[in-house]
């Protein structure tokens, strides 16, 4: 027989929501189980470390404005934030032909910079009236839900540059096509976290801020502070569960119990868990409706970041089909020599160029490269990608979204617990959805509808 | 050390898809193992025994036109088919109030009745060029696999009646609302099954016959002739594939390898085991935009079929708003004495009910059949109802939906194998893809499959 260890709460995922979730229940004198897939701690944060011995971010790595709790922790862990680069020019590409300009939106022709600002105030015009807790709410929802992103794009372009630039706007903030996207989706998220400008901005937006030594040292941190609790190479397998608590059984056949369970893992790998009594329809076709995106990030590493000296900022905006990056960034960390060349690979790019060979990637990511900053950015001192669609334990990246019609059918049930089992990780947060403020955020809330049940109990 | 049983060919899944690959790789002088998780073989198709003793199809019942396989394999186990009852008129509920009238399309004003017969006919006119091989090949997939299903019927429909008899009309061919379905999917599937005049229609269409004794009698007459074969309660948990073949282990500890393995369950439940190496992101992104349609079927059985006396075919469509069933039929088994009304609950309805109580379920059936046959639909003497998104080894009837974005996206990968691991199941037939008739020929080609490369390896 398998002796069952026993806990108040049993928490399922140590990315950075699940080790919130479990460093709050500990302060509030929880017996805490963490159990984590992985032989490591982070989720979607990781970092890679360089030949050289730098280290940097190959998952999510932003915060700004408004992110408190990230800040806060950031700050009672002693890890600093810089700003990531921002001087100098960005650059356009597009018909083969580079331009320079400054500010968010890219520099077109007249009437399509025009147009392009009109859409992205149109879109933020729609975005206002959104209320992330319940988007299903808004009087248009239904319309919403029942367009992709596509559809109103379509209906709200006449360029075909600022459809394209548009697009990849799109893109780069949900990492799938503008087609596979709910429109009320693409509100809601935008919503979510303040507007579209706001996530496509870096002064003052949602890719204001770095962490030194990359943004899974947070979670390294967090963890450090939970030995006792956590358990590496954990996978669970199964959920028994009733009126009175869950038990959980992992895949190398340890037995957890206890009266409540948060689970902080994303959708995709919620619906390979087997639960007993099975998890009700509206939980189980709601994540069937919930894919993650697709995404590759790429960086490329440099004596130093040369681009600077040519007066550039590192960010740039690709229109031209051919490209698989169509958005690169200056991810040189702050006081290190090394310079650092971030794109994402995004969507179908993501999909096809997953297939390919790692040297046949980095060719084609680095061609890219020099194209927009030279020959120079074919010669890196290192290199590094990430295809997050084929990690086992996420399955794509940076998160899940809503297919058509899922807020409106299945929204309502997207946190809610169902008995003894609760709901954390980003994409259960209201606020900051996808982020790393929104993990911190559904954290809090699932733990405190546990701990108000608890106290309910004793009352 | 578990003992490992060996076999040439594992098939995963004895629905009428699995049941067919293994007769078929057995008849080709093939040992093989064919795993089931449930107690019972049949997985979509499954007969329930009334209390007197009468059986009824609670899964998919109906073979039409073209359906060529499916009549020759019941033949050839002495299962005899019957046609749908068709006689007397149907009814249209609209506005609380109902109309007889005769043929597939309903009897509303004439200018309405114009406009609904224009939509399908629009409708199939789209169909008609389509490849169902390769619907993503089409010069207008982009374009139709970027809109719903709901944004062609707000472009293609002026009056609200016959918008809404066309949402029914979609609704019931798909089992989800027309917002969260891809047009490019609708149209893909409308051509795999011929047409959707053919997918709404009973004489010389999809559901022109039904089988003596419920469609599950194929299933277990199949069964009946793998006795050796079969493993019933063996859900798999594990699939170990490299380029020399497989190996399988189910929740029971049971081990089982073989050189090839063909999978014969729908892609939500393929998510859910552990592939080593794990599947590549084209299949399980895939599968990650490949959710099942939401269907409740519901049965009454009467002393009698009454309406028919009433000249009525217990065909019915009802289009105002607060019905939670929208279509009826006479599912009266040819030469029994009592009466049976079917009806579906399907989408938002499907995922609203399938939360109630049984017996406030069976109530509001009622008293929709009421609404349409008169009071003496409230008194059956027997009633059954499956929630096929509750069942654990469906998650979701009558098939899955790609969403937006997914053919054009993913479509490529549909049915290609994974080094030694080949894909059937209706969801991976390009003909009659939600029918038993793609059942039967994607096992086949998959079948296939396997054994043109055991003869190529023998050279």
């Amino acid at each position: 027989m398998t002796k069952v260890k026993k806990a108040d709460v049993i928490v399922i995922g140590a990315g950075l929501s699940g080790l919130h979730a479990a460093s709050l229940l500990k302060r509030n004198g929880k017996r805490v189980v963490l159990l984590e897939a992985r032989d490591r701690v982070g989720g979607r944060s990781l970092n890679h470390q360089f030949a050289n011995g730098d280290l940097v971010d190959v998952g999510g790595q932003w915060i700004g404005p408004g992110h408190d709790q990230m800040y806060e922790l950031l700050k009672q862990h002693q890890l600093k934030t810089y700003p990531l680069y921002d001087g100098g020019k960005n650059l356009i590409y597009l018909r083969q032909k580079i331009t320079e300009y400054s500010g968010t939106i890219p520099k077109l022709n007249i009437a399509q910079t025009l147009q392009l600002g009109w859409m992205l105030w149109r879109f933020d015009k729609l975005v206002s009236g959104i209320n992330p807790a319940a988007p299903y709410e808004h009087a248009q929802a239904s319309k919403w839900d029942s367009m992709t992103v596509q559809t109103w794009i379509n209906r709200n372009s006449i360029s075909e540059t600022a459809r394209k630039a548009f697009t990849i706007v799109i893109k780069a903030v949900f990492t799938v096509e503008p087609k596979e996207l709910s429109m009320l989706h693409a509100l809601f998220y935008a919503k979510s976290n303040c507007s579209l400008d706001y996530l496509i901005s870096v002064n003052g937006g949602a890719q204001q801020d770095r962490i030194h030594g990359g943004s899974q040292g947070l979670c390294l941190a967090l963890a450090k502070q939970l030995s006792e609790e956590l358990e590496l190479n954990h996978p669970v397998t199964l959920v028994e569960h009733d009126q009175d608590g869950v038990t959980v059984t992992c895949k190398n056949g340890a037995v957890y119990s206890a009266a409540h369970l948060i689970s902080a893992i994303p959708p995709n790998r919620l619906l390979r868990i087997d639960f007993d009594p099975i998890m009700p329809s509206t939980k189980d076709q709601m994540w069937q409706r919930m894919p993650a995106g697709s995404c590759i990030k790429c960086v490329a590493q440099y004596e130093t970041p040369f681009w600077r000296d040519k007066g550039l900022s590192g960010q740039s905006i690709g229109l031209d089909d051919d490209l698989l990056v169509n958005v690169t960034f200056d991810n040189t960390e702050k006081g290190k020599t090394s310079g650092l060349l971030m794109g994402f690979i995004e969507g179908d790019s993501a999909r096809y160029w997953g297939q390919k060979s790692d040297a046949d990637r980095k060719q084609a990511v680095l061609s890219v490269f020099a194209k927009y900053f030279g020959q120079q950015a074919l010669t890196p001192i290192d290199y590094v990608d990430k295809d997050w669609s084929s990690e086992e334990w996420t399955r794509g990246c940076y998160a899940a979204s809503f297919g058509v019609g899922g807020w409106t059918e299945f929204g309502r049930h997207l946190a809610t617990p169902i008995g003894r089992i609760h709901f954390a990780g980003t994409e259960t947060a209201s606020d900051w959805y996808g982020y790393f403020e929104g993990a911190l955020q559904a954290a809090e809330r699932a733990v405190n509808e546990v701990l108000e049940l608890i106290k309910k109990r004793r009352g």
